[in-house]
């Protein structure tokens, strides 16, 4: 831990991605001026896929923080450690980003108390510097440091939303499940399915994702039909799949669960 | 503690389980593409007994955590303890597991605080790694580790249930009591009693599963009808050993314990 | 404290014990078995006195623990603590009965917060074992090692109650006041007065038990006679040593105290 | 630090006690039997005077505690301090009490959390003994020890109380402010100022709290009015000493203080 | 800090005090029998400037301390601090005046927590002491030594008061705002305005104080007063001057706002 | 860390800052009489640019901190550190800016604690000193020394609010969004853009900022116009660059979005 490397968190391999519309050009273009981007989109429609894809385009390092409400500013900024010759500091996460140049990528920043989403602040204004009041030091964000953060719009209640004040330090981009036909593909080129078996999944999902909202918080995410996918190379039957990875993690009610019980055996029974 | 030894988690006595359906068919599929798997049930099915026959059956290492509302995701990953030459990283179950390659099992997950849940998300998507954060380090899980979460879907209220972005990424199975038949054999097999014995304890909890909603919370679970067939293979007369193994631990209502101590009466009376 | 000696938790004289019913016969089948026992019944009834007569009997070490809402699981389970060699282990109560082989007696378990009635989880089924994830130690529970609760139903609240999954895990035993005559038969014990007085204190304390839950939460406890009886024989007039042991203790509403009061002057008026 | 010395918590002198009824009588016989011993009465009445008076009395030590929401079991009973050879335990004044044999006594024990009345009951019943958990060892009481709390009906609300586990292990003794002549005693003892003008001051008193419970939450106690002929023996005017200590002390509302001051006006006016 | 003075507590320059009726002589008989002091009346109208004053008078030391709901009685009495020897102890500002006889002025008592207010009680009685629980020491209080406390009685809620087990300890001072005539000739001084000038702007503070509970929660301070002549002598024009010193700092409300910048247009129109 | 150094917080170039009204003189003659100032504004009016720009022009160094719920006295004044000889005690922000003549500058203030807000009341009165209670030392302050706080009016709630008498401390200054003009040219001249695309955003912010309080917490500020122009000159079309950076940011609600994007393309379609 002496000398911290960087390197770890490169992304070696291509994550796969398929583009939908603009988004890269879009991304491109707010990296270009080093402007904090905010991803929105429901649950497992691709924003983490498509950072990580961008950081590996644009050649940066990324470091990724899942937020959670237990988490302090000290999680993200860094606190002291006591050492043999007395305290030592420890950069956090967001320093790291912030002083050796990669894109930090908070996930479902909205989780967070206020103290993580203030401490981005003066990384995100004109400032582009990261004050660490404990340690008495001003650190100045590296030239390729980006700050970006997702959440999901469907989730705030009132009592958690991010302040407006930080709200008006990102430029936002929206995200949503891919369509059916480019589903299909990343079924297929993740597993090994046949295009017809793809099809047939995606078409399960269409399905409860249109009981959203009507006894469903969330519908199927593509993740889901990449496990359906796989239980069935892996030779259980395709309707014992999709109820294992489709259905059952979703929904705990019995009227929700027969309904999509019944939508996979029209497809597969 | 210099060394860890993660035999220790090895379980070398093959524990008894009753298969009921193809559950272990698909848990070996979901094993053999390290899906994360979540199984759900009430109280007291086997959700435990399962994984562990799983993880025997497998020859992987078990680490089980009971999870609660005041466990931390420290508790889960890690933190430094104060040593003779300063601070020690100590690992946590979780990270022990992602390391070494164990199966580790977080019961009734839903218990613990959301910090608990984010934290496993890395490990249960494509990057299968996770970052301790405040060591600087990213652990990429062995190949063996696999994670399992349980949970009792009577139990969730509104205040306390998993995030859609955690459960999405899990395969399910639902589990429930063993049929009578195969209860009564449970029975007969762990206490050496005898198939009648067993099949009279097993209609008293038939009679109380029946009253779950109608006054009790949960129904009998196998485990308190293998108690009572121990005290009566203590000598304990069987009405006393039903009073003092099935009613007394479940309710504190005064008409409820009527009703079962009436059920007992008239199978032993 | 280098080395732990469970002979300091040993009972070395008998604990008077008056027996009631089968209560001893059921314990002891229960020991025999190992199984957790959980003792039911009201304050001051004799549950903790019985678990300490039941541990001479047995001729095991007994360790009791006052459960409390402040109580965590490290309380119970044990904690690092800073050395001049850095940290070092103490085993928590709970640890000390599993490893060297007492009775542990956690004393209104429902009090404790989940975390301390979770960590039983594992000691209370098959596996009889207490992982120590901070020490990364599997530490598996002495043969003479048993586990036993007490709570009170009626203090039981909506937000206080034991997890199902937790009362799923005991034999459970309910415990009431003495018999009329039992209780006079102890007071004369404990004290060394004359039957007439010890029946002439328990008129009193029937008297306000029936008047729990109209006006009082709790009955006078055989305790509270036992105070009373020990002023008499300091020369306190019986009427006001009653009033002293009796009454000043268990209400303070005006109504109550008067008519507790008329019922003391009408036997020693 | 390194030796503690209990004569630091002798009194040496004798408080002034003006004994009422039979209390020190009832105290003294509760003390020959150790009974633990609850103090009640309202604010100001001369519980914590009567129990220095009896620790004097009876030649014991007397270690006073001042319970408050916000005190833990570690206050009262011990915790490890750092020390250049590691930790070192320090005794809280309840162990230091029950080791070298004090009156312990507990002002306003209600105040505290449950874990802190909690703690108490093994000293409280026949063990009379106090386990350090922390530090694995098990303290039995000096013969001399006393546990004595006080506590005030009137401020107890549905949230804060007693429990009745822990209530019922006392013996307890009301208290009521002294009557008027006693009290007039007292002022005139205290200060040095005629018997005329402290019967005055009583007599303000009496019309004080004949307002508690229409206005006033307490009365004016016994301490004020001898702050009020203190004052007055400094040579303040009799009727801005009496607003300056028995009026603005005790209510911020203006019709109440205006019946206070018209009180005073009469009779000194 | 290995020698404490307390001498830098000492006030060395007369503190400007414009005395109002009897308080001076009411504090010096309190003082002079160290008698405890509570000092009442709302934001801003000279307590703090009265206790420095009496400080300065009686050539005692003063410790301030600004009471806060997040200040412990640790903050009040000291703690140990890690030292290269191991801990070593500090007392807290309460500590130093009590030892060393200073007068300990608690400001906004009632915002602490109930520990802080309870730690005070042995230093406001007989016993002039302050334990020292987790030192183990006792100290008397030095001859000096005296506790003021202050309150401003318009901001106490339902849920924040002080226990009248603490107000009753304290001979109780009212404040109120200075006469018109008084408060100019504070402004004259303090700024060197002319008294054309500082009776103009002692006409907008009467006008906003008379707004006090309809619409303002607080009337102007004589602090914002001399805030305003200093704008004024530093050449901002007088109306823009009340609007930045008057005006703004007190209300959001635009009605407010709109009804005092009238009264001034009016004024310095 | 050894010796700290003040001037990494002076500001080397000239913040661009467009002057509204007389802003720039009334902080000047506040900072003359080192007044203590709030700012009060909307989100991203440029507050926090305004005291950048002022502690340029006075040539002072600027110590800015981001408040926030979790921040505590001891994170603005200071606390000790372990350290190889013992504990060293680190000067927090507050006490840095107090100590070297900083201009301290506490953004959203509300936002913390009441134990941050009360801890500078010293500062802001005649007293201008700061006590370090833990350290023993009583800080006073540089001449250059001063304290600015910002805070947004439209944000309180009735649980969050400054206290009266820190409010009272305080000259305040109101800011709102520039003129169109004004802001138009802060664009142009940050960004490069044309008058006339420059105008074009003004015009669509203009719009946002009306539906203010009907379905919008807050206006479009114009930190998002450079945002907008920015990803303009990067060569994303017009629409989409402002529905990145102008409306996805600020609204979730499908209707506000939908009347934002018309009013894009109202003017860019």
């Amino acid at each position: 831990m002496t000398t911290f490397d960087i390197n770890q968190y490169r992304i070696t391999e291509e994550p796969f991605y398929q583009a939908q519309v603009n988004e890269v050009a879009l991304y491109e273009a707010a990296y270009a001026a080093r402007l904090p981007v905010m991803l929105k989109g429901p649950t497992g429609c691709g924003k983490s896929r498509f950072v990580e894809h961008m950081a590996w385009k644009l050649g940066k390092p990324l470091i990724t923080v899942a937020c959670n409400e237990d988490m302090t500013a000290s999680d993200l900024v860094g606190r002291y450690l006591l050492d043999a010759n007395g305290t030592r500091w420890i950069d956090g996460p967001l320093t790291l980003a912030a002083r050796y140049g990669a894109i930090c990528y908070l996930d479902e920043v909205v989780e967070a108390r206020q103290d993580t989403t203030v401490v981005i602040h003066p990384l995100t204004d004109h400032r582009r510097n990261l004050p660490l009041d404990k340690k008495g030091e001003l650190v100045t964000a590296h030239p390729d440091f980006q700050l970006v953060i997702s959440y999901n719009p469907g989730y705030q209640s009132l009592m958690k939303d991010l302040k407006q004040s930080t709200k008006q330090r990102f430029a936002a981009m929206e995200f949503d499940y891919a369509s059916a036909d480019v589903e299909a593909g990343i079924v297929e080129k993740e597993t090994g399915v046949d295009a017809g078996l793809a099809a047939q999944l995606v078409r399960i999902a269409v399905t409860a994702r249109n009981l959203k909202g009507h006894g469903l918080d969330e519908g199927i995410s593509t993740r889901l039909l990449v496990y359906a996918a796989t239980l069935i190379k892996q030779g259980i039957p395709a309707a014992d799949a999709c109820r294992m990875a489709l259905v059952r993690p979703i929904t705990d009610d019995a009227d929700i669960r027969d309904t999509l019980d019944h939508a996979i055996d029209a497809i597969f029974g």
